[in-house]
């Protein structure tokens, strides 16, 4: 018997599938679960069936075809750590640096993270909306079909709270899921200059109940299986940001709230953030450049993502960069993304992370795809809806002009995503 | 009276003129030209006016009109050094070289130009072209109106002029003009195994010759003021390659055909390339990795424009990158260029190469815009023609998506081109 499809995309010259059950960790990452000529069928915005064209063919038709032969199918790429909302721009920065400026004197000329906090606090959501929906639709070129979105340049109540809202507006308003984290330790506003502990005090009494209170009232927390998202609560666990002690009041306050941590932990230096994220099961822990060989240990233990972000050390013109290759054969499970925020990393591109992560982090192709579907998922907590081509789950998927999934990670500069499908409806882009 | 235009760009946050009169060196490569809403009209093909967008409208109209309000207008790109041509691929190679293989294990497993060289000589004409259309175009969309193409992977006399052939089927297939560069002398092939000197004979005594008989012929050397091209002649001068001698022998073989000189000089080692390049007038000297401060001097007295290609050094996960900075400081014209080729480049964005030169070399945005326009036409020979905005030259221009010039080199990985003029022709992309 012939099943009715939606849609049938068949004659692949590789489907992959990046299927796992749990984050795919260590040599794991280097399995994307190849099928030649593949094809997927796609019924009610879900994935109905994924096989060989020819056993696929056989069981279902669809009105809607797409001959992919000569082309691969992949998952839709999530982008799991993004900071994508925002006001202003920060180019006379970048420009100040390649000058010779220092950190020091960029923020004495204003710059750095209360440059964009200041843009933010006087955007509209209509404004931050606006400043937005051109990079998202960048980013969904580039292949992304979900992504997390911190809060974070508001720093104060109102503020934060207007960027949650402009979050949700632009989840409706354009075809990629975002996640919604909330990330008022962002860093210590100019308010608080010099009383980080009086504003730990104010995010985890004020600020964190009024966020959770936001989200149940949101679209967000609607018990619709395909638009269901968590909403995390993230800290910059830093030197001059937030210690660890601090970390952890903000990130167990989020968790008495119902909301699920992130940390960014080990960007500069190596504060125990991965040790706290292990405690607590957080999701994911971020930037992971300074992270010590015993962490990697704690982390390759632990159901804990570890997400590196390579196209901010790209930005910075750094030579240095995440041990990611340490990490992933200390047994590890690794997700690649973007950052994408005005400062340190003005680049909405997962293919161009996978080039930097392959070329300056010695991941293999596979690895970094690994990276930027399954594995990201699970560091969104959404791997049961998104992240690899299985029966059942949301059809998010790419067509990619090239016969060789490796040639993703491989060319550069580009763009090979030629169609991008999202809740199973072929996007015109 | 109001001029009758066929397009008129209007309202332009910025129109980026890079208009000079010789090569942008040194300081000079800051100044790009910039006028604040400003606009541009089109007649023919050809630019007919730029300057404010007030002063423009009252002289000119237009059928066709593009309000660029919130966008730049700026010269189309020229990427003055690629292999664009080639069969197969090398992404095998890739990845062997995250496994940790050396360059002679590569080479050993049948890896290298020698492997791009075999799969060449297999293809037919037809078959080149096709390969080639999807690079191009990607190139095209990302802001490429013209590029300089090189032969080198046939290294007999029939499979480069089949690859001249491609080169000249190619520029009347699609948009981009292409400039035919013949470089037998990329390698030395197999047959001459330890007889470069044979080689080098041959290349003098046959193939330049043959392959000034074939321009001769061809559209290129046709005398329409738009297509006409000039006919480069080029050599690898290096280690393992071809050494000084043998690089003077065949250029000044080229010059006295007519065949303009250009040279591959000081990408590993310093063996006096660019001294040649500025004795024998050569249009450019391409990647000077290892120039010494001497030669950087003598670049700078010269009328030779350097071309240097980060994006091989992006692509091979270096750490160590051409001192294009200290070239300009010298005094020297610096282009960029992508070098696309399948084995150290696979790239087709100058975009991307510029946010590589600003961070990994320091060059500020608008030196790195000057270097793949004005700079860059300087380098293929047709700075009369293209590489900048004033009246009387080929209207090529693009339109991109932000109110500042510098984006263009802060974002990377996506592609802020919004509109490509090809010939004063609006493309549909």
């Amino acid at each position: 018997m012939i099943v009715d499809a939606d849609l049938l995309i068949h004659s692949a010259a590789q489907v992959v599938t990046c299927v796992a059950d749990a984050p795919k960790r260590g040599a794991a990452m280097q399995d994307v679960g190849l099928i030649s000529d593949g094809a997927v069928a796609v019924k009610d915005g879900r994935i109905l069936a994924v096989g060989p064209t020819e056993s696929i063919r056989e069981r279902y038709s669809a009105g809607q075809t797409i001959n992919a032969s000569g082309q691969i199918v992949c998952p839709g790429f999530v982008d799991p750590h993004t900071h994508v909302v925002y006001a202003g721009d920060r180019i006379g920065e970048f420009e100040q640096r390649i000058r010779g400026a220092t950190y020091l004197e960029i923020m004495a000329a204003g710059g750095g993270i209360v440059s964009t906090m200041r843009a933010t606090r006087q955007a509209s959501v209509e404004e931050l909306v606006e400043a937005t929906l051109p990079r998202l639709a960048q980013m969904l070129r580039l292949g992304t079909t979900t992504a997390e979105v911190k809060t974070g340049y508001g720093l104060d109540l109102v503020s934060e709270l207007k960027m949650l809202e402009a979050i949700a507006a632009l989840d409706l308003a354009q075809p990629i899921d975002l996640v919604p984290t909330f990330l008022p330790a962002h860093a210590v506003p100019p308010e608080f200059n010099g009383r980080s502990a009086a504003y730990v005090d104010w995010v985890v009494n004020e600020m964190i109940p009024a966020a959770a209170d936001w989200y149940r009232n949101s679209h967000f927390a609607k018990d619709s299986e395909l638009s269901r998202r968590p909403f995390f609560n993230d800290i910059f666990c830093e030197q001059n940001a937030f210690d660890l002690d601090q970390s952890r009041r903000v990130l167990e306050a989020g968790i008495a709230h119902g909301l699920p941590a992130k940390i960014h932990a080990d960007e500069f230096t190596s504060l125990g953030g991965v040790g706290l994220a292990v405690e607590l099961g957080a999701a994911s822990v971020d930037h992971l450049d300074a992270t010590t060989p015993a962490d990697a240990a704690r982390l390759a233990a632990s159901g804990v993502v570890g997400i590196v972000l390579p196209a901010v050390n790209f930005n910075l013109g750094s030579h240095e960069f995440a041990n990611a290759r340490g990490l992933i054969d200390a047994g590890a499970a690794i997700a690649l993304s973007t950052d994408i925020n005005p400062g340190s990393a003005p680049c909405p591109s997962q293919p161009l992370v996978m080039a930097i992560a392959t070329r300056y982090q010695r991941l293999l192709p596979a690895e970094a795809l690994n990276a930027v579907t399954i594995n990201a998922a699970f560091g969104v907590g959404l791997a049961e809806h998104i992240g690899s081509l299985a029966p059942g789950k949301q059809a998010d998927l790419l067509v990619i002009n090239s016969s060789d999934y490796r040639q993703l990670a491989y060319q550069f500069g580009g763009n090979l995503v030629s169609a991008v499908v999202k809740n199973g409806r072929l996007l015109s882009l």
